[in-house]
């Protein structure tokens, strides 16, 4: 079997790739511990993160492929983790949508042209053809080249409401005051708003396929601020279209943060892995969600104590997921910029010690 | 029976205050129709306390009675809902507790000598007694004596966990870093500080009471940061130890948000009310909480509308609340300070109209 990604023939596997603990857990397959990587694992808590970044602005780090593949080979290769997630940006997309993206020194992203209206969505582009994030796709290749070749490297994309979110606040928010308000007084204008963000993202987490990756994650960071029945209606139907748009075979972990309540309808618009943040017990949500895989759930701020204190609490999510098949091992949600890297290090390992079988 | 408040001997009702139908809620007694009033009612949103506001500094209306009193009274009146709650603020508390609060413009409350070790705990002062917030009381018993004699006031407090997150950070915070790190490194002193907390909070809570509130409602508006395990171990005792210490017969909100997973621990802590949020279903979350009143739980966000999708809204909620005897209305989180006046009225009206029985 051909290396993945170089026949640009769609989603091929190596066989090392294929009985990867991390590609088995998707599938849920026994493994011989419990896989782990943790979201944002190539980050500013890494001192050799912080030398690059020093040397380019953010979004100059994501569009030059090889400054891209250089942090993730390092954070993974570092960590001894079980996979590696392409160093990219979710909002990188919403530029060839005709959003002007810049992220302000100290201030996260900011959208200069945010979205509040129906004529602000028809302005919107279609994203015709994905090529514009090539730099992207370039990144997935070399990185593919770099990693072990044993190593899983996942693609991934915001999800439409998590997007959205950003387009319609101009940048990050607490209330989501204006997504919300045109979410509920001109539905219309809003589903308008998804199908064009939805259309492009298959295409976007296809193309990251093609070039080499064998996981795609679609993040809904900021979804926990809506009710189950406000999810049901504005948003499952788009993230299910992007779901059912990936190509056939290919594992898609699908993640929230704040989702108690949302974690059967996130599981209804897909998935074979459903992310499970902190606030839920593993166990009781796995229960609820039955047959899919699931990803998380320590706490990141328990990094910021001793390897001592994170063991313990690592061992209770494994105890909670209790060798059943289907369990990744990761943070609720990404690691912190302060992080000490000794105590990401003691969690990976300690992930690997206590759940050997 | 004497007007509540006045006799200095604890918890009395008239009988007007006894059978308003947010006393009658609380006790899960039939109403005439749902009582609403919504956390934050006198706040920026209003014109009249705008102006008030840029008379005074915010700890400055806080510590006057009198004008403490009149925004209370007024927005009780203007809004026409079922309670009042006494303008205050959570965190007046924590000075007499040797804590150094400030409320900077535009950056909400700061706390100078924050609490990060078990030293710092060691320095943090018992309130022997809780009359450093005399000021308090003597705007309850003001308000009490304005307001019309069948609308109840409530008395309020933050709640351990939500105070000592304050305490810890030095002020807001998005992580939870410090409170945290303390909660999980140092838990000795971590039960230290909230034993200290809580030991104040009944003291103060009473107090009001007995100046006259006919109602407390205890504010974690922040726990939902925490796993239920947490919950359970660092912080359910001392919410217990507070909510038991309140004067027999007086009803008690149980207030959080984010708390989809924490319900049923918030029950077994204490309350007769349960706060919900507006990201569990109301039924689903009153039929997890069994035998006990709730309050809630509209989207704060959804006043951002019009007047007709805030009827709609409302109805989804009453809809769910199905006239079972127990259900206050308000919002998921506090009025926000934008919010459009004639959506809250409309809100106020179309909850009093729609579930008239």
């Amino acid at each position: 079997m051909s290396q993945a990604g170089t026949s640009g023939g769609g989603f091929q596997l190596t066989e090392a790739l294929r009985d990867s603990p991390f590609m088995r857990a998707c599938r849920r397959e026994q493994v011989p511990y419990t896989p782990v990587w943790l979201m944002r694992q190539a980050g500013r808590y890494m001192k050799e993160y912080r030398d690059v970044r020093a040397r380019y602005s953010f979004l100059e780090m994501c569009k030059q492929p090889e400054v891209a593949s250089e942090v993730t080979v390092y954070a993974a290769h570092r960590l001894g983790v079980d996979a590696a997630i392409i160093f990219a940006d979710i909002l990188l997309i919403i530029e060839p949508m005709g959003l002007d993206l810049e992220f302000a020194k100290g201030e996260g992203p900011v959208i200069h042209n945010p979205v509040r209206t129906a004529a602000d969505v028809d302005r919107v582009r279609e994203v015709e053809d994905v090529s514009a994030l090539d730099y992207v796709y370039e990144a997935v290749r070399i990185t593919r080249r770099e990693l072990r070749h044993d190593i899983p490297l996942i693609g991934f994309c915001g999800a439409p409401f998590t997007l959205a979110s950003y387009i319609c606040e101009g940048g990050g928010s607490k209330n989501y005051l204006h997504t919300k308000r045109l979410m509920y007084t001109d539905p219309g204008a809003w589903h308008a708003l998804m199908s064009k963000i939805a259309r492009a993202l298959s295409q976007y987490l296809n193309a990251q396929v093609e070039a080499g990756a064998q996981a795609v994650q679609i993040f809904d960071s900021w979804v926990g601020a809506l009710s189950p029945d406000d999810y049901r209606e504005y948003v499952l139907p788009h993230t299910r279209e992007v779901i059912e748009g990936v190509t056939p075979g290919v594992p898609v972990i699908h993640f929230g943060t704040n989702t108690a309540t949302l974690l059967e309808l996130m599981k209804e618009a897909g998935g074979d892995v459903i992310g499970l943040d902190w606030r839920v017990r593993l166990d009781e949500a796995w229960a609820r969600l039955g047959d899919v895989a699931v990803q998380g759930n320590f706490d990141s701020v328990a990094l910021f104590t001793t390897p001592e204190v994170v063991r313990r609490r690592a061992k209770d999510v494994l105890d909670r997921a209790a060798n059943r098949p289907g369990h990744i091992f990761n943070l609720g949600h990404g690691i912190l910029p302060e992080t000490p890297v000794e105590n990401v290090v003691a969690l990976v390992e300690a992930v690997h010690e206590l759940s050997a079988r």
